[in-house]
């Protein structure tokens, strides 16, 4: 199978795992694009009371061009369930995303849910996050200190740029600033640097969300469930 | 004295720390103001060569009129002083920015600075701080979350609104929550704790930065300076 059936075989599982009357989050993403066609297929046969909160414009037009309503996130009480896609996971659950652009808003959603699944074909396990390069949301106004900063902090930045060599905005018109530093050791005290680094509004790590990550395999797909 | 006149007299001392070749970083607000034409006359009358950067358009375009060289922070090396206003100082030297909604590009320019000077007129100097309100920047998507862990942990917040009653939006579009929590008994606890809350871009908290306050006062300027 190649990465898109592995990557539909997931999403139509998780699907699974909404439930009539829910309150979803709805990531990003080609996995989620296919999460979103499962979700209104469920919607539409079993005749379900759901209402989306979604990351990001794509997502929302999809969503309600197949029937699911979709409010925006401030209107939403706390989310039931988020289901998105993740760009590395590895042995303790924890992950990087912004491979699209869409952390921040996905973070956002994700911290704002009472539980998270990640959805991904086998290629995003791994034994230790860091292959993924990791991003960052960077303000344009001295973000070039920020990229000294990371620089002389040996996290290897680079701005990431689109198909015709301009810097990627984000929705909120900031810079991606991708780390490829390798290996991340001891991800909570990367964290907890970017965090306090005046000018990145939000880093990709992911951690201490998420306890079921549903993943497609060539063998079949397999939900994994954290012992927390 | 009125108000102004403490500024005036406060901003025309602090002009005396430029010097001939410095690349200096010039705040925002009425204290600016002061400032920047404070230190134009310097230029004028002394010859001297100065780079400025600006935190905002309006001393961007202030300075530019009265002939201080101007440029964009990312092609500024190291800035050598910063001077800058502040909404609260208390004993330590910790301050509040963020009254005119421009911390963010305040704290970028700060950080970036080897040294920080404020100008205050006497009443901004406080035992502790927080009568101030403390300014956060805010990302509009989910503000309103944000805005209920806030609540939830007790730091009274409320959202910034313009004359029309519409919300404040900053330099880069996101909205202002103030916390009207009083008394900031433990300035580093809250600024960490800030830092970690995704959503919330900047908080007006600037700590360790400045050594040097130029205060105007009924009875004259006075420059204090830390023990540190």
């Amino acid at each position: 199978m190649d990465t898109n059936q592995l990557k539909k075989a997931a999403a139509e599982k998780a699907a699974e795992f909404v439930e009539d009357g829910m309150m979803l989050g709805l990531g990003t993403g080609s996995t989620v694009f296919y999460l979103v066609e499962a979700i209104a297929k469920h919607v539409r046969e079993e005749h379900l009371q759901i209402t989306g909160v979604a990351t990001s414009s794509r997502t929302a037009q999809q969503a309600t061009s197949l029937g699911i309503k979709m409010i925006d996130i401030n209107d939403a009480p706390t989310l039931d369930l988020t289901i998105d896609g993740a760009d590395e996971i590895d042995q303790n659950f924890q992950g990087i995303k912004g491979g699209g652009a869409a952390h921040l808003l996905e973070k956002i959603v994700a911290i704002n849910s009472k539980r998270n699944i990640w959805i991904v074909d086998e290629s995003k396990l791994v034994e230790h996050l860091g292959a993924f390069p990791l991003p960052l949301e960077v303000i344009p106004f001295g973000c070039d200190k920020v990229f000294q900063r990371l620089t002389a902090e040996n996290l290897q930045p680079k701005y990431r740029l689109d198909d015709k060599g301009e810097r990627v905005r984000t929705h909120n018109k900031n810079f991606v600033i991708d780390l490829h530093a390798g290996t991340i050791a001891h991800p909570h005290l990367l964290a907890d640097w970017l965090d306090h680094q005046t000018g990145i509004v939000e880093h990709g790590l992911f951690l201490d969300l998420v306890n079921t990550v549903v993943v497609g395999k060539e063998s079949g797909v397999e939900v994994l469930q954290a012992n927390r």
